[in-house]
């Protein structure tokens, strides 16, 4: 089969890789019905994490699926299904408490697992899923082509968003600003939304993710960053911030932002994987009691709860998507995210 | 009037100062019925923070009101009151979103408020409360002298061994283990248990403080720090840690301690004065989601709450004091505690 490699930074070819077999008896086959590019995937790309040897890439995807092995009992062939960015078994304490990015037994895409050897990237024709029943979500019923971008969010972006406002504590009447405006700003935004936040503040300089943050729900766009970003916020909050802040970035000018337009006893949510620190100041969260709570999002456990929501259009994650591309042409995706000439690219097989 | 002032590192007087006036219409006298030594004081006592002129000191206390100003409402002549380590409005909208620590016009003990000039310490016989209305909360009815060490445990210590245990989020069924043994840890236990935790770990190398811990309602008592101590905690909660940790100590050492030991998911709550840092290790929060969450605790909103507890016994914080002077020997109050010999003292005009 074909799938994406990273040889080295700027180097993403589209190449021949052996066909995924079946190895445990708790693995899926899954033909992979669209993957996309994520943030985090263009670390490597830009050289920021070091790339010494080919690797597969690859972590959203959703897909058909093809095989079970003989232990696998919640997912058939012939079901579609959604994949999170990590494979998990959600039966362990880590996953029944719902981090399920912290499963005992779990691991990730493109990586050995402890299982049945190398499980695939999802940036591919098919991947070989470990720990199927844990890791897949099922979607009933026929699905229809114009939902696959709404189904591919639920794999990171769209959970990413909702577990910063889930993690931030959102809920009814609060105020909600969000750093960050890429595609998972924009999913947090749908989820402050969804979780009855009336006041939402996107802080964002660029006039096409404005528009879109606009229709997602937010009532307000800071285009100011740093003390005048801040004292735009609080002049939209009673002068004393955010209710709940959302960090979806991961740099220390973008937790500076969201720590300083929290309002005293609010708190930040945050999954901006840190970008090399800095680390949190302490002192400064303790004068004003402002909390930081999030991380590596547990998206696998929100899928069931969110994608009534996506299928109806009630929310629609999937239009963070502006660029599709074949397979084939991987090295563009990744180089139209690099230059943000697309804010979120999905690749089909 | 006598009252406690601080002239240098180890040197602490009780002496003749002003007596108290009505300086606003906001204000009352209160008679001093107890104080007593925090903590927190201990700073300037072991010189950590300087002290560069003779400074009137103290900031838990309870009380008879001698004397109101025009403006005073809710406050009366004659009533007990309780007084929280800080002056607040109670009206601005930080207070009501009940972190009245960030009051937007309050302010602290021993020092110049905004209104009426200075507002004396608490360790003195008598003490100018500013901005009364907001500031005391009333003890209905005749008060026992034996009610009173519970009650000045309000004044601080009790609501923030409370708002550890708040600010973490612990609720019924949770396993917290608490990290200090002082009388914040102490309370913090006790507040654990009140909230419904029914593993609670207390961290301790005292044999009297391990004792008064199970009395509290701790169910075991790990003396084992760093490496060790995680551990114990994690033998002691499945394997992965305890939902909650209540972190009441306030240095490096005890910070670390607190964000091994709590579970993938799990929530800090803090409330130790940080003691000069370090900053918050956000990568490994992130890697394993465990939030930090508390701050300088605002007592005065948990007092009405806590109240009716306290008086009917139902949880006694006020055995937290081990030793009580007459207030002509706050030196002593002083030495006693920084060189541990006792956890907390009281001390009596």
């Amino acid at each position: 089969m074909r799938a994406t490699v990273i040889h080295a930074a700027r180097d993403i070819r589209v190449e021949e890789v052996p066909d995924p077999v079946l190895s445990t008896g708790a693995d899926a086959i899954v033909r992979v019905v669209a993957a996309c590019v994520c943030g985090s995937d263009l670390w490597p790309y830009r050289g920021v994490t070091p790339t010494d040897e080919p690797q597969r890439i690859g972590h959203e995807f959703v897909g058909i699926v093809e095989a079970v092995g003989v232990d696998v009992h919640t997912v058939r062939p012939g079901d579609f299904v959604i994949a999170p960015f990590y494979v998990c078994d959600g039966t362990c304490a880590n996953c029944l408490n719902g981090v399920s990015t912290s499963c005992l037994t779990g691991g990730w895409w493109g990586s050995d697992d402890r299982f049945g050897g190398f499980a695939d990237g999802g940036q591919g024709e098919y991947v070989r899923v470990p720990l199927a029943d844990g890791t897949l979500a099922v979607v009933p019923g026929p699905v229809a082509d114009d939902e696959v971008a709404g189904l591919l969010t639920l794999s990171d972006v769209m959970g990413t968003g909702h577990h910063a406002a889930v993690s931030a504590g959102v809920g009814a009447g609060d105020s909600v600003a969000v750093v960050g405006d890429g595609a998972v700003g924009l999913c947090a935004i749908i989820a402050a939304k969804r979780l009855g936040a009336t006041t939402i503040i996107a802080m964002s300089r660029h006039p096409e993710r404005q528009a879109l943050a606009r229709e997602f729900g937010a009532t307000h766009v800071v285009e100011e960053r740093g003390d005048d970003g801040v004292a735009a916020v609080r002049e939209l909050t009673g002068g004393i911030g955010a209710d709940r802040v959302l960090e979806c970035v991961g740099t220390k000018e973008s937790m500076d932002q969201a720590l300083r337009s929290t309002r005293p006893g609010g708190m930040v949510g945050y999954v901006g994987v840190p970008n090399g620190g800095p680390e949190l100041p302490i002192r400064q969260m303790f004068g004003r009691n402002v909390g930081v709570n999030g991380g590596v999002a547990p998206v696998r456990g929100y899928i069931e709860e969110l994608l009534p929501d996506v299928r109806s259009g009630v929310i629609q994650p999937g239009r963070v998507f502006d660029l599709v591309l074949p397979l084939a042409e991987a090295a563009e995706a990744y180089a139209a995210m690099d230059e943000r000439r697309a804010v979120k690219v999905m690749l089909r097989p």
